[in-house]
């Protein structure tokens, strides 16, 4: 009998998605679906997060409950969206604390205030072991919308933040090395709100989503829904400070870089000319912004590393869940 | 240590609501979280089920996805809402089947095309149970949302359907009765999404809830909700036929009509003199209406059975899982 196991949680969603038909004019695929509602896209995304798999042993009840909003406020970001709101539902133990609830939804609502909207709602269960889930919803203007799809060859690829970040706070709670600021940075992750809300005024992007699931696997879906190949250049990846910190060895550091995941930054694509536009944007604005990058019309994608070219490999969030266990 | 243990669920959301401050024009505390969007409200409500507490041993896997979209969905009816999507996020073991997750995927699938609606997207995670939850949003003209406040003395009460219909196929499952339709009716709830919509639109509506914790739970949350007392006709609830056929003791019955909840039907008040514009619309349109009392601004909430007054007891969902351990 064939069973999940054997697929992984990718396949199993994209076996969900050939049976349910869905009437949104964009998803599922994207960060988000998004509903017409007259000059306006209603965005609406879910998450869930279960404490096996999701929540490092670091992470205390204030980190997981702002964490549960954050990554899904970065769905609504992706698509350059204004937060509306976001519901929770929470599945908890008779055991668990009372303070353990309460810090849990601190975290919820400071997460939220701090981005400008709030938790409306939510349900909570009794369940054999923590899981909660996060819906968030926005809204964006029909015509800026940001996609996974809509890249062209010779476009420029950007990156907001820097990378490799969570990626050392999560070894850095693992080895207790002490990098406190990385180590928080995956704790209580930063959407990056005000930046896709920019990226989306700007006329600039042609696609856009977050890289929550890393760097690698990004390119890969980006690719995918474009049809384009896609060309990075490691030497221009803007990388967290303590990626050197976290490991010595320079090929460890590059996957961490690369294939990590849970920075929650923005990985976009910009028109081929406007890179100037980006830099000033990024200038005006504070919100750091990079071009790593260049959409192709190639066989591959590819890494250009040390002025040598290889071919880019898709090893993302699955890949490292598979090497931690 | 206090725990969650001794709160309770609804104690429990209580807490989180105290901390939680919503921007919202309507909830938490309604059956939906209602966001200003212009001419119309957004409303959006989610809602978790974990296998052990909400999942009958009956229910297979096409239900479970059925369920899940469903009180969801009778939520945006409670408000009089018209559905725009559903979102779902599951958790699942890796030992589940595939062909599980695709009965599953079905029933999501069917139950939001039976009420015109659709799952936009969703979330699926490995975990150790199965564990699902739901956002349902929707929208309504600011001036036809029904909420749980707004009833005067005087108004009257009603419901929707039958009541003990699903509390009668609960027992028939667990005592193998073979009442199929109260069983279809428990395992595959019937949202009142047209009949919501339509006493949105009837101007007679004072407030409104569903009843999926029970008839005298739901009456209590009404009463708290409007700061008056409602006064209950034992004899003119609609009864579902199945109801005596589960139980011969008449005091068992009057316990599933009033307490064991799972119905799904509508809750509701008009204004005093609407009884008549309300059957006429229960005529016309084909939606089974039923007044079952009126408001008062008397001492507490009252039932009158065969001739005598006696206090309604809020025995609602809560009581009944107790119950059942």
């Amino acid at each position: 009998m064939k069973t999940l196991g054997t697929l992984g949680e990718r396949e199993t969603i994209r076996i969900i998605e050939r049976i349910i038909k869905s009437d949104a004019a964009v998803g599922p695929g994207d960060d988000c679906a998004a509903i017409d509602i007259g000059d306006m896209y209603l965005l609406v995304t879910t998450d869930m997060m279960v404490t096996k798999a999701h929540i490092p042993k670091g992470m205390g009840p204030y980190d997981i409950g702002w964490s549960i909003v954050a990554v899904n406020l970065s769905d609504i970001a992706a698509m350059g969206g204004k937060p509306l709101g976001v519901v929770t539902a929470i599945g908890i133990t008779r055991g668990h604390p009372i303070d353990f609830i309460e810090q849990m939804a601190d975290g919820m609502n400071d997460c939220a205030r701090r981005f400008d909207t709030s938790v409306v709602g939510g349900d909570t269960k009794e369940h054999e072991d923590l899981v909660l889930s996060g819906t968030a919803f926005g809204i964006v203007p029909k015509n800026a919308i940001l996609l996974r799809k809509g890249a062209h060859a010779g476009d420029l690829i950007a990156v907001s933040g820097q990378l490799g970040k969570a990626g050392s706070g999560f070894y850095s709670l693992k080895r207790a090395l002490g990098l406190k600021e990385a180590e928080d940075a995956l704790k209580r992750p930063w959407p990056r709100v005000k930046e896709g809300m920019l990226l989306s005024k700007s006329g600039i992007v042609t696609s856009c989503m977050d890289i929550s699931d890393g760097l690698s696997a990004s390119i890969f879906e980006l690719s995918r829904m474009s049809g384009m190949t896609y060309e990075v250049d490691y030497a221009r990846i803007p990388k967290a400070k303590e990626v050197e910190m976290a490991f010595h060895d320079l090929e460890r550091q590059k996957d961490l870089v690369l294939n990590f995941g849970d920075d929650f930054e923005l990985l976009f694509t910009i028109k081929r000319q406007a890179e100037d536009d980006l830099l000033k944007l990024s200038k005006d604005s504070g919100c750091p912004f990079t071009v790593i990058g260049k959409v192709t019309s190639g066989e591959e994608n590819i890494l250009i590393d040390g002025g040598k070219r290889e071919k880019l490999e898709n090893l993302g969030y699955e890949h490292f869940r598979t090497r931690q266990q």
